[in-house]
């Protein structure tokens, strides 16, 4: 798993660079040093950053040189993604509406982060409003693809080992795509589970705030400290073989070839690494999921995005962010309160089922990332998960027939983040990165 | 019902404004003329406001006359709570931290609201960040009582006729016990009914914007100008009888002689005219509802104000909000998780409940508002419904043994804001206020 990154600038876990920190083998400030220069120097053509924090970020990682350990993430350098507030660098949410923009109150995920130790070193690009618009971030794996989107910096800048952390956010499939496309670790927790204070939204049924990283232990310490905890319970290294559910369902139709063998390798290798492994049998209602999740996004965000369709700046949007909001407003509201209902029942169908698993084993996208930069992506296996408000982590496990990263998705139970991230940590532990053989044409 | 509010300085309802202005028999800048009026005479004993936008409202005014009718709410002068964003006024959120404020983009709700052709009159006073500090708002009723809070500046000035509607948020119990306390109808919907963008709140799984009216019929309308709605479909002059379930619960204990009475009248009276009224039975884990929410609250606000706590303007905030927020960040994990469960839990049993009535009826304050300002009051009949994310409606139906206004309380189903509405519409039209005897000593 572990090698499925380009080579770092520095150590490759959050932990080993706190303790290294502490134990005085290196300092805050070299480590963000590494970070900004691997970063400067990828730049021009990665367009991870929609701002780096470059003097703001040495300060910062020399003030906490100075003091004793501020918290679980000290002296480590994270990636924000653009759709958080932040007091001290511009945020402009992927919108030339916002930009220069310049909040007076960081998020809460910022504060909470800052407060942990970790220093920010910049601005993680998005697509517009995390909703349209593509940014000009590339694929670290290959630059003529999408890194997916709408965490499109955050997963890129992770995977070229600019920073070990960063934040996003999913509405519809925007970390777990991206994470897939550029092979690191993407964690969207269930609903609520991070404060979504200070952080653009526009979809509030949906929109949640997570983390990515290089590794299931660090998105898991991420995931602590942006929940406030003082301490970090590590993951066990050995723990229990988790009950995995195999859950191909009504869109597998979309699944290259690729995905399906990848799914095909974990559960083997799970199976015989002694986990239970069963498959889901259809669940009925899933099938509308879909629907249901882009009936909501839409009314949400024809009600959310209003202030800016009607600001002075709105000239500045997207001509498609303009259509998608006034498409939105379109939505009928009985269509909408259908959809609700639907997502209710289907969650409570969930939550009976996830009683039997501590994850479901699935697709986190249908192959690898598709060439070409104006679409980020196919959110088919993604926007359902988003619609049920549970906790979903994207952990690769090959390169695909075009060399390009691979990733299966696992999802938790509701309230259940931490048993989802203990079963990927054992799956990740488990399942030996393999390459699948191109596809027989 | 509608002889509770004080007389008023422009016709009682909002539909009538509206009519009025398309006739051509007033025009809007009469309209907000007779609001500020009014503001500004009972200004210096009320202290409703915490700005108020005199010449922005009357140029908004102005534009509006010269249009043609631009929605729901053309003309109609409101009330914004100071926790909603506004680009055009200041927003403190009832905080001296944010002294100054302007947002650079405005509230969803509030731009929802102004595309209805609503004439923002001014913010209104609020408790800190809707949490802790009471502000200088007196009732309308009796200045030397709490108009409760923390929407307090919303429901005086809709009790004191300054403003037919104002909007209001509620966490806890801030939309509830303001607007039974001030005898206005208060209607916090279901969860999230609202688009949250830009309201700023502190407990993500609880905060809930919503609205303040002198009638059912204006609360409902501002209600749907507040969802986007285009049009709106009046309540139904005589609709069915509703079906309505009087719900006592464990804490009956806390309520008066006098709100036992109300609820008693309100039930009778219902029975009398048609409706099936029956008792609900005990519902298992309602009785740690208070703990839950508490826990939940408090865990949230230990995250959400984070920004605040660490910021250059942190002395300014309130001496309670400091512990509140520290206290939230002692909140154990497992404690706040057993909490979400238990609310998860809790909601399912109600959600089967509810699809046996249109309405439950219950407390919405102990009693009378309290002597005093130095607190907002006391929400034990509010937090297991703000819990539960159900749709909850205060309704103005005496005046208690103090000759200050008392209310019922009304519970709607999950995604039944219209069908609640719909009752309590019915309900206000069946009841005849009336006046408690004094309790016997």
């Amino acid at each position: 798993m572990k090698t499925l990154s380009p080579p770092q600038a520095f150590p490759p876990s959050v932990l080993e660079c706190v303790r290294g920190i502490e134990s005085g083998r290196w300092t805050a400030e070299q480590l963000v040093r590494a970070s900004l220069e691997r970063a400067c120097a990828r730049e021009h053509e990665l367009h991870a950053w929609a701002y780096l924090g470059i003097d703001e970020a040495l300060a910062q990682a020399r003030q906490l040189d100075r003091s004793p350990c501020k918290g679980l993430l000290h002296g480590i350098p994270i990636g924000v993604k653009d759709l958080s507030d932040t007091a001290t660098l511009p945020t402009s949410y992927g919108s030339p509406a916002y930009a220069g923009h310049r909040p007076v109150m960081d998020a809460a995920c910022v504060a909470l982060a800052r407060t942990a130790g970790a220093v920010i070193l910049g601005k993680t690009a998005t697509v517009e409003f995390g909703a349209t618009r593509p940014c000009a971030t590339t694929n670290p794996h290959d630059l003529q693809h999408t890194p997916g989107g709408s965490s499109s910096g955050s997963a890129a800048a992770v995977a070229d080992g600019q920073v070990l952390l960063a934040t996003g956010t999913q509405t519809g499939g925007s970390i777990i795509r991206p994470a897939a496309f550029c092979g690191v670790v993407g964690f969207k927790p269930g609903l609520g589970a991070i404060s979504p204070a200070g952080t653009k939204g526009y979809a509030w049924s949906l929109d949640t705030v997570g983390a990515l990283a290089t590794c299931v232990a660090d998105v898991a310490l991420f995931f602590d400290a942006l929940r406030g905890a003082r301490a970090s319970q590590p993951l066990p290294a050995h723990g229990n073989a988790p009950r995995i559910g195999v859950f191909l369902g009504p869109f597998a139709g979309q699944a290259s070839h690729a995905a399906i063998q990848a799914i095909d390798h974990v559960a083997a290798r799970c199976c015989k690494a002694g986990a239970s492994v069963r498959c889901v049998p259809p669940q009925p209602g899933f099938e509308h999921s879909l629907d249901w999740h882009r009936c909501i996004s839409r009314y949400e965000m024809g009600r959310s995005l209003v202030p800016e369709q009607h600001s002075s700046s709105a000239a500045q949007l997207g001509s498609v962010l303009h259509q998608e909001i006034e498409r939105g407003q379109h939505v009928d509201e009985q269509h909408y309160q259908h959809a609700q209902a639907g997502r209710l029942e289907l969650s409570s169908r969930f939550d009976t089922l996830m009683t039997r698993f501590d994850a479901l084993l699935t697709f986190a996208t249908p192959g690898e990332a598709p060439r070409g930069l104006a679409s980020t992506g196919d959110a088919t296996f993604n926007l359902s998960w988003s619609l049920l408000g549970l906790p979903c982590l994207s952990l690769p496990v090959a390169f695909g027939p075009s060399g390009l990263p691979l990733a299966v998705q696992l999802i938790g139970p509701r309230l259940g983040d931490r048993r989802l991230l203990e079963a990927a940590h054992w799956i990740e532990n488990t399942v030996t990165p393999f390459k699948p053989a191109p596809l027989t044409t």
